[in-house]
């Protein structure tokens, strides 16, 4: 991309991206790729990413085990590794050792492992920012656990913890629908359900970074007990245990069933393609319940595309989006189905991780000892993209 | 206000404030009302909006009445006129005729009317502005009615088209709670129930304008009839109708009942304070119905603050804040209750005519024949906000 197109797209003057452009060349963030040839003028140096100026490294803490990935400065995946996690009562510091332990496993397996310019950690429940403090996790009943000083002892890089939900909205707007979109509503469905939301193009986080709590929406007044402690919420019927709950319901024998929850809802994916009539139920039931949540959720938001990701809607796939599609259809404004595309997430590779590792990126560009104007431009480009709309 | 502390207000430069002011003072919008000594310095001129400059109207089209409010241009209310509505069956026509004289009666009250520099007209429903139209109003079952080519045959000024939502949730931002927060709710609960959306300081307004359409939520499968033909609609259990279906549920021949169902609601709050089990046991219940739907609503935007409006927040008031507190206390997430301050409306006035002349205001100022550095300015202010967040 030369500086005219970058200036084109972000609404910046030349002279501000070429300034821009200037400090990011000499950091070694970007590099001359070559030149295209103008129309009467000079040729136009291209420009792009150096992806070998450093790495990101992603990390998803999820309820039953850690991946940790490797990227490129264009965040580009190189390499990843997931370790388990013990199934109940886990420790914040078995926890941390986990990360710690991926985080090795990573860099032992290169000869000459690039510099880490920052990490990105999503561990699910609440999360304070600033502090790297994860406030609240319902899974293990954590409460204030200082995760990021406690993983600072261990890997001496930058390190920004966050919440999965933020992480897979980013993903989208980096790298998928929401390249094409200003408002956007993610669903993630795995063991935790949320959404994450993005309005006008940023991520909205809420007064406390806790907006898109909408797995405890109550769905089923007096229904199935979450985990949360209430009746009937949404994560109840959609999350990977709200499928087993949905197959034990239909069959308490059914040979879906498995310790494991992730492999209950790969089954059911692989016999409802074999017709399986528990799995095929299930697929509409769920696709049931996700569509009527889903219905009061886009009418309050009214976004311009809904994307369902996570374990359960990757596994799921077509026919949940299909069958979910048609319960919104019949229950959803007709002001909010006018301007809809549901989808399924398109993000090359895992939302999570890319994400974490976009967060680790980001704080890498504030970095205001290093970029100073680099900072700067970006607020004025977000502010200059505010400017057009 | 002088130039340096509205510098110091929206992070413009000076230079770029005092462009803008001069502007502003040549069109007569803004004038110089006086000079405050400064420390060492040249005594600063105050700037004042020129109030006389001209006026602005805000017109609330509700079910059952048409308000029209003249403002200055400080957004001063001097004047209104409230004009019935047929009950039943009400044309487009009838509608128009009703605003149009509502205008003109506010004009003939005067013998040297101010010029009209536009006109906010609010209708219920979804509302396309850009061209004017009333997509579709529930409540008449209007659909595609071109308000805005209509009443410009009768009304020679500027007319912005809107939705009561979006005029509650500005004139809070302008003038009520969200003077001091960025990210707001406000709840409007009248004939029609739904949520204006502030998100770090703007409007927000989804794909099709329709965001904050929360009064079809589910709240209880299978329960009361809604206008909209589904069953169990917030709507159904805490507008003025629900209101007055709850009376109905607890004492079918209570004499709180009327047939103007505006006047149940007034009638049980004055109840309310003698001590009335209908009327007690009304407020307690609509308490519980909106405290249980906030809470999930609250979870999903983990606003700063939710604010309470509409007639019958106005009516109920104290006693249903705080029943609706101690249920949100009870059901939303720990996160969500942190940040948060629940409050009745504080808008001097009637939020609707207010937003609504705010629009007016809004289009008068970008209006880019007359203020193209104004319009200019007010972007890159809000730009310059962004910066600092």
């Amino acid at each position: 991309m030369s500086r005219q197109e970058i200036a084109a797209a972000t609404g910046l003057s030349f002279a501000t991206v070429a300034n821009l452009v200037a400090e990011l060349l000499e950091a070694g963030v970007l590099l001359e790729s070559g030149h295209e040839e103008s129309k009467g003028g000079r040729p136009r140096a291209q420009l792009a990413v150096n992806a070998q100026r450093g790495a990101l490294v992603g990390i998803d803490v999820a309820e039953t085990s850690v991946r940790v990935e490797l990227f490129d400065l264009a965040l580009t995946a190189l390499r990843s590794v997931s370790l388990p996690l013990p199934q109940a009562g886990v420790s914040p510091e078995e926890v941390i050792a986990t990360i710690a332990a991926g985080v090795e496993a990573l860099m032992d397996d290169t000869n000459s492992p690039p510099p880490i310019l920052g990490a990105g950690v999503c561990v699910p429940g609440l999360v304070e920012r600033e502090g790297g403090v994860s406030v609240f996790s319902p899974y293990w009943s954590w409460r204030d656990v200082p995760v990021r000083s406690l993983l600072a002892e261990r890997l001496p890089m930058p390190l920004y913890l966050d919440n999965p939900l933020k992480a897979s909205a980013v993903a989208e707007m980096w790298f998928g629908a929401g390249r094409e979109v200003e408002n956007l509503l993610v669903v993630t469905l795995r063991s935790g359900v949320g959404v994450g939301i993005a309005v006008d193009g940023a991520l909205y986080r809420g007064a406390t970074n806790s907006a898109g709590e909408w797995g405890h929406t109550c769905l089923v007044p007096g229904g199935r007990e979450c985990r949360c402690g209430r009746l009937g919420c949404v994560e109840a019927y959609v999350s990977t245990r709200g499928i087993v709950e949905t197959v034990r319901e239909l069959d308490e024998r059914s040979p879906l069933l498995d310790p494991e929850e992730a492999t209950v809802v790969s089954s059911v994916a692989r016999a409802w393609t074999e017709g399986n009539p528990v799995a095929v139920e299930t697929v509409t039931r769920t696709a049931r319940y996700l569509g009527l949540a889903s219905a009061d959720l886009l009418n309050l938001f009214n976004p311009q595309t809904l994307v369902l990701g996570g374990w359960v809607a990757d596994c799921l796939g077509e026919p949940l989006l299909r069958q979910t599609r048609e319960v919104i259809a019949e229950r959803a404004l007709p002001a909010t189905l006018q301007a809809l595309t549901l989808q399924l997430s398109n993000v090359p590779g895992q939302p999570v991780t890319l994400g974490a590792a976009t967060f680790a990126l980001e704080g890498f560009l504030n970095d205001r000892a290093t970029f100073g104007a680099v900072a700067a431009g970006r607020r004025a480009a977000r502010a200059a993209k505010g400017r057009t709309s």
